[in-house]
């Protein structure tokens, strides 16, 4: 585990927590210290960790924030180029592209639990973390069998349900329910901030819809920026109808086709069908195309999956 | 208690579990019954319920959908004009404007509960949904002291903590905090719905960002189409804000600029100071503008303030 933070220090503890062997590497001495006093396997020697995780072939996942990868990526191609490897970052294609950069994509299949972001650190962690949350684990073309049966296990071991997605399917929702919501919530505080009375009013409904803007602004910053290519056409759907919503009332008084459309929108959220994922055999001819059909069909991963190594 | 869906209702259980002696009208049979069987003397006879109020002076709660008012107030006009009146309307200008339209104005004192509204109806409602929630009364020129201090003394019986503001000023900040917040969550809900993979991996921000869209469309477009003049204004500046991001973004591959403010927003609204209204006198000279601007300043009363008249 690269990176103790708020979600690697919580895959530390769930991953042990399920009977794992699993070691850290954190930067600063903090974090790491956080881990070993909490009883946890952890160091701040990147050198050592990365051999050590080369003498047992560890599977690496990747927990630091993006800005820290392309060093991190080096390191790992220089001590432990022959790992598995994951991440676990928002923003699966531009990850994917540092990898390639590194020359490391063989060995690699990218990962992304969805799960909150307002706080941060080990101390934020706790195992619960990904109980029932959505784990996506990318299914694009060139990823390796064995290595996505690796990275599977372990995200069911943490109590997530895995959803496969190619990665820039991932970015484009990713930047629909995570981070344009996320820009909605900084400029719906910013304008309340704007009228004297607000924040004396403020109750639940502004409180709900202004909690992420709570999160630290350079986390916020680093997902939204490594996915501008996902995050401009849909800023500019919702700019647009704001837009047509703001001339509809000033004008006619109404804004019942954007009231009428996102109350629908919603209804179809609330009551969008889930289902098993049971039928795909991993390694199996066609198999990352019908994993990522399934995901988009609102399938997920509860058990693991046969794959063609396990059955010889 | 005229009208008792979520609002109306609740009052009704809390008022009576506060000891009051309340009464209760109803249009449909359906929420008439759920209180009668609840033990509560309600009844769907509009008529026989005015008379009643008129020969008790009660305060008369106006608890009815915006577009139903005209038609309420021109039967209280006819058969309790000189009863004290309040609402609980989340536009406070508009209702006014009704109420002089009616002649009623110099007995009313405007109210606003500010509560969720994701759910309505008699069912929906209970006895606790004001407890510490601010509940905002109008302290407009015309207001006239001792119907003030019934409502007060209705708001704290209901256990909320009232907060004093003038009607325009109250119906900017709802426009801040509520009604630009709901057609933020309208136009994200629609936005993702249109994205395949989204609804397959929305979680916590996502719900949460788009609660809000699962109210009723008729309860939203009341409460934005009746605050148009403060709505439009704000859905500009929300609108500005994120172009501005979009071209930033876009540009320089950058969303600092409202990142950093919507965070520092945030922070500032977590800690906005609460105080303590508790030197102001209800009917002495210039009370109005001095509890406007405790209000505005953060100030809620908690215990019921004196009054000219309780102290004679």
């Amino acid at each position: 585990m690269l990176g103790l933070g708020l979600i690697g220090g919580s895959i530390l503890r769930a991953a042990a927590g399920a009977g794992r062997e699993v070691f850290g590497y954190n930067r600063s001495v903090e974090g790491a210290q956080g881990a070993t006093s909490a009883g946890y396997d952890a160091s701040t020697d990147l050198t050592a960790t990365l051999a050590r995780a080369a003498e047992t072939q560890a599977l690496i996942v990747l927990a630091v924030p993006m800005p820290a990868l392309p060093n991190m990526l080096a390191h790992i191609r220089e001590s432990a180029p022959d790992c598995p490897l994951t991440d676990v970052t928002s923003v699966k294609l531009a990850v994917l592209d540092e990898v390639v950069a590194a020359g490391l994509q063989a060995r690699f299949v990218g990962g992304h639990p969805m799960t909150g972001t307002a706080h941060s650190g080990w101390a934020a962690g706790h195992g619960g973390l990904f109980n029932r949350a959505p784990w996506v684990i990318s299914v694009d073309d060139h990823v390796d069998p064995d290595v996505w049966v690796m990275v599977m296990t372990l995200a069911l071991d943490c109590g997530a349900v895995v959803v496969p997605a190619k990665s820039d399917e991932h970015d484009a929702a990713a930047a629909a329910i995570s981070h344009l919501p996320h820009l909605l919530a900084e400029a719906l505080a910013v304008t309340a901030a704007e009228v004297p009375l607000a924040f004396a009013l403020a109750a639940g409904s502004f409180r709900d819809a202004t909690r992420v803007a709570g999160t630290a602004p350079d986390l916020v910053r680093a997902m939204c920026e490594s996915n501008t290519s996902q995050l401009v056409p849909v800023t500019d759907t919702v700019i647009d109808l704001l837009t047509r919503a703001r001339e509809s009332l000033a004008c006619n008084g109404s804004v019942a086709d954007l009231v009428d459309a996102g109350h629908a929108a919603r209804v179809r959220y609330e009551s969008f069908p889930r289902s098993d994922i049971i039928t795909v055999t991993i390694g199996a001819e066609r198999w990352r195309e019908q994993l990522a059909a399934a995901g988009r069909a609102g399938g997920v991963i509860r058990s693991a999956l046969p794959s063609l190594d396990t059955r010889r």
